[in-house]
C-alpha cells in the first residue's frame, strides 16, 4: 500500500491511526542484512526509537534471514511485556533493558574482558556492556562498585583485571576511575562516560570530558551511556586476541 | 588633578597618554585598608590588570600603613624588573609570578597544609597556593608529580597526606586526582583545577566539573588556576587548628 | 543466585521482573564498613538512585554493623511511606528529603557552623546541609532568606554569622551572597549554588559561575544542590576547631 | 572607481594592497546620517573595526554634515597617533580608548546619571559608560572600586547613589554589585557585564549570567564590556527626567 | 514549635507530611516589609516555588500590612482554584498565570509604556510585562504579532510605538524584534527573549544572545521569559517621566 | 470583549478559565493574510503552541480568504481527534504530526526533490520536509534508512538522488550524511539535522555542528527537526528550475 | 623520496627544516582532479592550512590539468607576495583574502544573485561570497550597510533584491537581517552569520544561532564566516533558473 | 639546593630567573621509571610544558636508565634546535613537532595498524599516530586526504584499511569519515577529532561530537589533536593480535 493510500485510508476513519504509524514505518525499514558480514557482527535493534509490532517485525525478518544473535536494546517494560510471548526462546535483563536472542551462546573469543562498574547507578550501563559482549563470544568479567572513592576495593581486584585482554570502565560524577585504572593496565580501556549524577555533571558531560583528558594512555571513550558501544569495541579489540 | 584636567592636557600634548593612563587609574584606586581586621587577611593586589607603576604606588602606600604582608599575584618578569630595585625587601617566585613581602615569615598556626599537584605542568598553580599558605603563617608541605596515572606515586607519600590538617589538589587534564585523595583523608581538601590540557579541555572546564562532581565527600572547589585561592581557604581552615 | 540463573527464571516466568531486578542489584552492592575509619564519616545512601527495598537491605546491613549514624538523601516521600514503619527509630525532614537514623545525637565539635540561606525556595538544599552537619555532630544556626536584594536582613544577623567557625552559603540565581557574606566573615565560606530560577538561570550555573569567581576571598565551592556535601565539609572543618 | 577597476589595479601593481583596501572599504560605507533625528543620537564610530584611514574619511563627513558630537568607540593608540594631529579639536581618553568631538558640551538633562564600578579593572568600561554620557548630555556621578567583598565602601556612598535618576552598573568577575545596588535603590539600574577575571570566567560570562538572574528587581543588562550602550541607554531613560 | 519538634511529630505519626511541609516553610519566611519604601516597589510572591497554602499565609501577612498592590506571578491553576474562594478581590490572568490584587488600580505614570510582542506563543510573557506595568501605575499600549516576518504588521503601528516612554519588546525565536524597534525610536527599549522555539533555540538562549548584541544603541536585556521583571524595569524607568 | 471585561468575568467565575485563555489569545492572532503573495506561500499554523479551539478558528479565517493550501505542523493526536470531524476535507500523517488541505494537489514545479533520511528514527522530520514540498506543489522522491553505516545502501540509490534539482538530507546522531551527499552531487543539499540520539548529542547540536561544518560544498542547514523548513527551502529553491 | 628518507636527511642536516615540511606535505596532497564533473565546480585551495610553496605546486597541478578557474581563499599578503609574481594572471582581493583565477570570466547563468551585508565590518566575508559567485559564473548585486538599526537603508534597496533568483545575506552580531529580508522575498535566502562583535556574541555563535531560528521560511544558514560557502550554495541554486 | 635557597638568590641577584625556573622544576620532576613494565610503554615527555633545559635533563635522566624508546611531543623548532645537536641519535619530524630516539626500531606486533586522514590540515595529528605506533612496534599503513567529500578516493583504498588489525581515523570539520570507515571495517576503530575548521567548528567540538555519536559500533574516540594517543592506544589493541 502506497503512502498516499494509506493516509486516505486514514482520512476516511478505514485505518486507525496507530495502524497507520506502524504501516507508514514497517514499509521504510530496510534492514541491512549482509552487516555481518561486512563488519563482523549483525545489526541491532534501538528499540527506544520503535514501538513493539515494528520490533515484532524486524525480529521475524531476521530469525527468517537465520541471524543467530539478535539484539534489542533499550526496551522498555512495557514493550518487553507485548514481544515475550512472541519470542519465548528471547532472555531479557530487565536493568539494561537488553532483549536478546543468542543461539549458540559460545565464547568463541580467546581472551577475556574485564567490565569495571564505579557505582550501583552505573549498573545498567554496565550490564549492557557486559550482556553484548558476551553475545558477540566473548568471556566477561564484571566487577561493580569500586569507585575511586574507596580505593582498596578496586585494588583488591587488580590480578582480575589484569588478566583481562580488554577492559571497559563505566562511570559516572566526576569519571575518575578510567584514569586509575589506564594507569595500572597493560591493556587497552574503553572508558563509558554515564550520565549519573546532578547539577554540574550537566548530564555526563563531567564524566565525558574526564575520560576525554585522561593523564594515562591507552584510553578511549564512547558516548554518554552507550554500553552497548563500549561492548561492542571490546568484542571488536578482543577478537584480535585469538579465537577459541 | 581632575580627568577632565588630565584629558586636556593629554589633547594639548602636555601630557604622554603612558602618564595620563598611571594618573587616571591612580586617583580611581581606593585601598581598602582594615580588611584585614575584618577578614584575617589583607587585600591582595591582582598583578595582572594593572601596571608597574601602579603598583609601586600601591605597595607605597601598603607599607606607609605597615602593612607586614603585601602579595602581589601573577606579576610577569618584565613589572617584576621594574619593581626589584625598588623594593629590594620582596621575594619574587618566577614559575607562579608572585612577588610578596613578609615581615615577621613565622608560621602562626599550628597544623600543617599540604599541596599535592598531579604533574610539573601545575606547579605554577601549586606554587601560587603553597606561597599564599607560607605568607599567611602556615607550614606548608609540597608534594609534586603524584598523577593519578601513577598511582604508587600517590600512595607513597600517604603519611606526609594525612598528617595535614588540609589539603589543597591541584590537577589539570581530568583533574581525578582530587576523588582520588578525597577517598583516602580525614581532612578537608581544596581542590584546584588548572588550565593545563588541550582540546576537549576547554581550558580547564574538564578539571573544574570533574573536582565539582566528586564522588568523594569532603571536597570543596575554587576557580580555575586560582592557586591564591586555594592557598587563602587553607589558611583560613587551618587557623581553627589552633595557634602555635 | 548467579546473574545466569536469575535471567532463565524471569525467561520462564519464574520470577517477576521487580523481584529480578532487585536482586540483580542487591548481590551487586558492595558497602564501603571501614570508610568511617578511613575518611571520618560513615558511607552514605544516595536514595534517588535506588529502590526501597535496596535500601532497606543496606540499612539493615549497617544497622548489623552496628553503624550509629546512617544517612539516606534525597528519599522521595514513596520509598519514605515503606520505610517508615520499617525503621521507626529513623526521622525524616521532608523538604530536604533526608531520611536519617542517630542514635548518640550529641554534638561533638566545639565550634558553630552557620548555614545561610538566601530565599525560601532554597530551603531544601539549606535543610540538608544542617541536617548532615547535625547528625556529625555539629551545632548549627540557620539563617534563612537574607538573599543580597534586602540586605539589611543580612547586615541584622552579622553577629551570628561572625560567631560561626565555618559558614555555608545556599543561594540560587545569581548567587551574589556568597561573596557578600565573603567579604564580613574570617571563618572559611563553602558555597551552595542552587538550581533556583529559569532562564539565563541554566540549572543552577550562573549561581555555581558567580560562586567561582566571587571576588572575596575564603570562598570554595560545592556542586550545585548539594546540601550534603556542604554540610559534610563544613563539619571536616569544624572538626579542627576542638571537640566539646 | 570600480571594484573591478580597483582589483585591475592591484594586478598590474599599480596599486598598493593597503590603499586598495582602504578604497574598497570606502566606498562601501554608507553613513546614517538622520540617526539622530530618529533615534535621539548620532551614529557612532566603532573604531575597532576599522582603519585609520577609513575613520579620517567618516569623521570628515560627519563634520561637513555639522555634526555636533561624534564618537569612535574602541580607538587603539596607534590609530590615535595618526588621528590627533589630523582632527585637534578632539578628545582622546585613553583608558576606554573613546575619541570624540563634543562641540556643544552642555548638561542638557535635568537629572543626574551614577556608573559605580566594581574594581580597578573595569575602569576602562566604566569610562566608557561615563564619557558617552557625558557627550550626550548628562550629569555624570562616577563611583569606582566598591566591590561587594568591601561592602563598607558601597554603603559610604549610597547617597550619592540614591540621588541620580539612573545607574550603571559595572562589575566583572562575579557581578554580584548589580544586585546589591538594585536592593538598596528606586532608579533603573543598568548592569554591564566585564570580562575582567579568569578560569571559570569565561570571559565574562559568570557576570553575564549573574546579572541576568538579579534577584533584584529594577535591573536590565547590556553586553559584556559594552560600557558605551550602558552610557547611551542611561541617557535614553534620562531624557524622561526632564531637560536643564 | 521547634523544626526538632515538628520532625518528632513526623515520626510519631502525629503530623501529616504535607502540614510538616508547610510548617517548616512558614517559620522560615521572612517578608521584606520595608522594600515598597526602600526601592518603590513591593515584594512580590513567586508562585511557582511555593504552595498554595504558603502562599496564602503571606498574602494574609501582607494584607494585614496594608499593603495595597499584591502579586502572585507564574500561579499555576491548581493553585489558583485554592486560592479564588479565599481572596474573591484577586484577579487572575490566566495566560501569564498572574493572580494580583490592586486595591488603588490607578494611573499614576504621566508616559505610556508600549509592549510589543513578535507572536502568539510570546503572549504569556508579554502579558506578565503589561499587568506588572499596569498594577504598577502605568499606562500600557499592548501590540501583538508583529514578528519581523511580516515587517508592514510593525510598521502599521509606528505612531503608536514611537507614542511611548518606554517599549518592552518580547520576541522568542531569533528575537531580531528588538533590534529592529531600536533602530526606529528614541524611547529605551527593554528586550525580553522568550523561550519559544525548538532546537538550536536553546530554551531562548537564541534570543537572549541576539537581543544582547543588538545593532541598535538603546536596548538593554532581562532574563529568558521574565515579562514582570520588564514590566517593572519599564515602571522604573516611566516613573522619571512625572506623575499624572 | 475587552482582556478587562475577560478577567472580571473570570474573577465573577461568569467565565471558566479555558474560555477565557482561548478569547484571551483569539483576539491577539493576526493573520498574515497577504503573506504568500509577498513571500510565495501560505502563513503555517505552528500548531505545538495553540489549543485545539484556536486553530479552528484560524483554519475558518483562512478557508474564507479562500486559501487552498493550509498547513499546520506539530498537531498532536489529541488536537487531532477535535479538528478531523471539523474539517474532513483535510488530511493527517501521524508521523509528521502534519494537518493540512491542498485544494489543487497539483505539481507545479518541473523538477524533483529528493528527501534523504538516514534512520528510522528520522522520519518523522522527513516526512515533514516531503509533505510540505508536496502541498507546495513539487514531485518528491523520498529515500530512507541509507545512514552512512551501510554506505551502499546509499550508493545503491545514487542515479534516483542525482535526477533531483533539490536534495533534502535528514540525519540525526553524527549527521554525516549530508557530507557523503553533499560530495556526490551537483544539485543544492538543504541539510537538517536531527534530534535523535543520547548523550554528547546534546538534544542534536551533534548533528547541527556536523552539518554546518560538512567539508562538502553546496551544503546549507536548517534548524535541528525542522522538516517544515527544509521542505519549504527546496520549494523555494525549486521554483527557479521551472513551472510544468 | 619516502618519509624516513626525508627525516634522514634531516636528522644528517642535509635538508633544512622548512623543505622536509614541504616535501613532507607535498607527497601526500592528493588532488580530487574529477570534483568539477562530479558536483559541478573544482576543489578549492583553502590558503589558510597550506604555505606559500605548496599552494605555489598545487596552482601549478592544476593550471597542467587545464584548469580554467582555480580559486584560493583565505590566503594571507605574505603568501600573496610570494604568488602574485609567479602567477601574474591571478587577480587577488586584499579584504576577503581571495586569490583566483578565471580564464573565462563569463556570466553562465540567468538569473542574478543578491549579496546583501549589514555593516562595514562584515564585508570580508561579503565579499568572499560576491567573488565565489561571480568566478563560477553568476551576475551579482552587492547591497552594504544595511543592518536593521537603520530599516529604511533596506527598504530602499528593496526591488534591487527582490529582482535576484537567490539571496545571500551576511551578517553579524545579532544577525537579524536574514530574518527581516526573509520576510521580504520569494527567493530562498542563504544566511551567512559572521564573526563581528564581541561579548556575548561569542565569536559569530549569537548570529548563527539567530538565523537558524529565523522565524521566517526559506532562510537556511552556512558556517560562521563561510562567505566562500554561501557563494558556492547560491550558485548551485541560481544554476537551477536556466543559462544565459 | 632547597626552594628556599633558591628564592634568596634570586632576591640577592645571584642567580638568573630563567635559571631558577629551571632549578625549580628539576628538582620537582619525579620520572615515573617502571612505567613501561606496569603499562607496556614507557613515560612519554610532553614538550609544550617544558623548556629545552628540563627536556634534556629529562632526556639523560632516561638514556642513562636505559631506556631504548623516548619518545618528546610537542616540541616546537626552537627547542629542537637546542636539543638536536645535544642528542644526534634522535630524529625530529616537523609535522607533528615529534622528537625520538627509537633504539632498536623493529616491528613487533604481527598485525598492522590503518592511520587514516581526511585533509592536508590534519597531516600533523595524523603524523604523531603514525609515528607513536611505529616507534611502539607497529607496522603502519598511512592513508591521507581521503576526506567523505570524494568518496571514491577512501573507497579505492578499502582493501589496504581492510587489511589492518586497527584503523585510526583522523578528521576535522564534521568528522564524518569515522563513521563511513567504522561501517566499512571489522577491526576497531580509534577516531581522532582534529581543531581543524573554523566557526561553529568550536575548535574540535564539531568532529568530537561526530565521533562520539557515531551512528557505525566498533568505534571508540580519544581526545581534539591526541594523535599521540590514538596511536598508543592503536598500539595497545595490536599487541593482542600477536608478535612477529
Amino acid at each position: 500500500m502506497e503512502i498516499k493510500e494509506i493516509l486516505e485510508k486514514v482520512k476516511k476513519q478505514q485505518l486507525e491511526i496507530e495502524d497507520a504509524m506502524n504501516m507508514l514505518q514497517r514499509q521504510e525499514y530496510c534492514i541491512d542484512d549482509n552487516r555481518e558480514e561486512r563488519t563482523g557482527a549483525p545489526e541491532v535493534i534501538y528499540g527506544a526509537g520503535k514501538n513493539a509490532k515494528q520490533i515484532e517485525e524486524i525480529i521475524i525478518h531476521m530469525l527468517n534471514h537465520h541471524q543467530k544473535k539478535i539484539i534489542v536494546t533499550r526496551l522498555d517494560e512495557q514493550k518487553y511485556e507485548y514481544l515475550k510471548t512472541l519470542f519465548p526462546q528471547f532472555e531479557y535483563e530487565p536493568l539494561s533493558k537488553m532483549f536478546y536472542y543468542n543461539e549458540d551462546a559460545m565464547e568463541i573469543n580467546d581472551g577475556k574482558i574485564a567490565v569495571i562498574c564505579a557505582g550501583t547507578s552505573d549498573l545498567s550501563v554496565a550490564n549492557e556492556a557486559v550482556i553484548t559482549a558476551r553475545i558477540l563470544g566473548n568471556e566477561v568479567i564484571q566487577i561493580n562498585d569500586v569507585g575511586v572513592a574507596g580505593l582498596h576495593r578496586l585494588l583488591n581486584r587488580l590480578d582480575d583485571i589484569q588478566s583481562a585482554n580488554v577492559i571497559v570502565v563505566v562511570a559516572g560524577m566526576e569519571g575518575a576511575l578510567a584514569s586509575v585504572v589506564g594507569g595500572l593496565v597493560k591493556a587497552p580501556v574503553i572508558a563509558v562516560p554515564t550520565s549519573v549524577g546532578y547539577g554540574a555533571n550537566f548530564h555526563g558531560l563531567s564524566a565525558l570530558l574526564s575520560m576525554l583528558n585522561s593523564c594515562a594512555s591507552g584510553v578511549a571513550v564512547v558516548n554518554i551511556d552507550n554500553g552497548f558501544g563500549a561492548g561492542y569495541m571490546a568484542h571488536s579489540i578482543n577478537c584480535l586476541g585469538g579465537k577459541k
